[in-house]
This record gives C-alpha cells, structure tokens and sequence, in this order.
C-alpha cells in the first residue's frame, strides 16, 4: 500500500517532510501519494489554532524549522507573506497529471513558498513555475478555477479529517495516521515492521487511553 | 552554562524528553535544572489549547508517545486518569532538596504517572514515593501546604513564559528555547556547535520571519 501524504503549501513542517518522505518510502518499497489539503479546513473542523496562530509558537516555529533545515541541509526562508491564500497552488496541485510531473511540480512550489521563491498566491507566477516542470501552466490556471477542481481539494480534505488527521503534514500507511515532520522516525520505525505499537498490549494501552476518565479539567476562558 | 529543563508531569512528551535529557546534556558537559511548571498556566496565558484537549489530537497522542517510548526502549502507559491535578507533585519536586534527590524523584513520580504507576494526585501515594528514594514524605506533603511553596511553582511558570515558552517541555539553553521532546535533536546539534541558526544570516531570516506580513487570514468562528 502507498504512503499517503496529505499537505498544504502553508506548513514548513509539510515542506520539511515533503523533502524526506520520498527517499523514506522508497527505503521500505513504497510510493508516496501526495494529497493537497486546505489546512484551514482541518483547523476549522477541530475547533483549534494553528501554530502560528499563537504568537509565541509563531516566533518559536520559524527557529524550529530553520534549525531542522540547517539540520537536513535543505533551503529554507519565509515566503513573501504568511499567512497566505493556499487554495490555488492546492488546485493546481490537484489538477490529473503523471506522478513525476506532479512530484515536480510540488517540488518547485513548495520552493517558491519555503526555498526562498516568490511565493504561490500569484496565478502568473503559478503558471510558470507549471510551465517549467513541463506542464501547460495557463491551462491549468483555467483549469483550477473549475468547480471539479475546487470540490477536489474539497473532497481531499474531508479525507483527511475521516482519517483523523488535525494537522499536516498527515501521512496515513496500513491505517495508521503519522502527524508532523516530527513523526518520520516513528513512521520509518512502523514501515520496517517496528509496528509493536500494533501489538495486541499496544492497542490495549490505547484503548485504555481512549476511555481514561479525568479527575480534573481545565477551565477554559472565553476568547 | 546549565540546560534547564520545564516540565509537568501531565505531559507525556515531557516524560518522554526526561527520560533522555540527562544523557543528551552530559554528552555535552552540561548540568540540567530541573523546572516544575504549570502547563496550564502556559497554555491560560497563551490563551491556547493543550494536544489533549482536541479529540482527534488526543486519540493520536497516545499512539505517538507509544511509538517513541517504544523506539526508546522506554515504559509507557496511561496514568489512573487524564487530564489530572498535577499541582501537589510539581510542588513537592520543588522543595529544596540535593540534586541527586530531586532527579530520584521526579524518576519516581514521572514513573508513577506515565510508568504503568499508581499516578501522583494522592497524598499518601506521593509521600511514599519521595520516601522511597530516601526524602522525609510525610514533611514534604505538609511543606507543600505552604504559601512558599505554591508561590515557587506559580514564579517557575511565570519564568518559563517569560522565557517564551508555551507548552512542556521546554528547554532553555544559553538563551535559546526548544519546545517538545522532537526538539531535541535540534538540541543537541545546537550543543554541539552546530548553531547555525545562530548565524548572521539566520538571525537575519528570523527577523524578517516576524516582521512578516500576512496575505490572508483565516476567520476564527467563535467557540
């Protein structure tokens, strides 16, 4: 079974793991599904804050990934502005087109996003940036304003949200849900057959988790 | 200079982070204080919500911590109850106490708590636990009755949040913070000298990260 890879362009944690995951499945014979998610969607649907939604994980986030970056020797640099619009490089990125090609085409817009580029908010750079991974980038500028185009990023959503992801990057395998950069070491672990945590005691102890009873809670003001 | 370590005992990460911080710092010369703070303390002046207080987070949160502690060859098991009052046991592990005995005891407690024990909200259980790594108990609960005490933990939570810190653990080193037990191989290659986020270039990119406008904005509804 594949590795699928749902993500959004305004995540460095995505982008982070989008640089690793392919060389990770390929160690333990898989292929990588990339699957464009609209983040605010899964954010929305969960009630929660993104991190950089909270303005001291906002500070901290950005000398985490740069760090992790400087770490895996990959480029890393704010995009232009942040947050942005998504949804048209999510479209675009969802439009049919062979896998290399869209891997190619994920690569360079998450390098005009995170590598130091200008950014994915505009159609004319969007284009081009297609265009140059060879894809007709007018096209599929067109083509991404479809309702087909939109309900897909839609519906890639709301997969991921039944898988029970709250956050990308969200990678599912076997089932399994593995959230953030941070969880490739346990996914590596699960793909070379480390699954205890599917261990019959494993599964005991989460279902134990799953029905603890609270003896306190926490007040929660109004925001 | 020391590393210093803020922790609870609610968090699993900070459990998780515990069990390797002290091999992680020696390897570098370094001593680690350890901090009692309050996360919700953290998390009501961030006005934010801990991974457990979001379903779908919470359900993956154990499986996450399962698979590490797993990887680590470390012991992992619900406490009696989740979210529980954490208080008695940061105040007591805050007493005035040697070094030695205070890393024996949080030892103890994390072990009671994330360890397959009997948690660390009952009095009589945490006497016996700072018993049996060779503290007065008995005293130490009647100590942490005290204003002085309770202020202690209070002044240790404000510390951590004016070190920027906004979940457990945190890790403040040399006036960098690190957040999460995944931080801490950017930890370590940070004691090692690798601080490249340090560079000019990265301070530069930081600056440039917060002074950032946004372009979109995502419209919170109201909970």
């Amino acid at each position: 079974m594949p590795v699928r890879f749902y993500f959004d362009y305004i995540s460095p944690y995505a982008y982070l793991a989008w640089t690793q995951i392919h060389a990770l499945a390929s160690r333990h014979g898989r292929d990588v599904e990339p699957v464009p998610v609209l983040f605010a969607g899964l954010l929305g649907a969960h009630g929660s804050l993104g991190p950089a939604e909270i303005p001291a994980k906002r500070r901290y986030l950005f000398s985490d990934v740069l760090r992790t970056a400087r770490r895996l020797g990959v480029p890393m640099a704010p995009p232009p502005t942040h947050p942005f619009n998504p949804l048209l490089a999510l479209r675009v990125s969802s439009l049919p087109m062979p896998a290399g090609q869209q891997r190619a085409l994920i690569d360079a817009l998450y390098a005009a996003t995170w590598g130091g580029g200008p950014g994915v908010t505009d159609p004319a750079v969007v284009a081009r940036i297609a265009t140059s991974v060879g894809l007709d980038g007018d096209a599929m500028i067109a083509q991404a304003g479809t309702t087909d185009a939109k309900e897909r990023v839609k519906r890639q959503t709301d997969e991921a949200i039944a898988a029970g992801a709250f956050g990308v990057p969200s990678i599912v395998v076997d089932g399994e849900l593995f959230w953030g950069y941070d969880s490739l070491a346990n996914l590596e672990a699960f793909l070379r057959g480390e699954g205890e945590s599917e261990s019959e005691s494993d599964h005991a102890l989460r279902a134990r988790w799953e029905a603890l009873p609270a003896s306190a809670t926490r007040k929660l003001s109004p925001k």
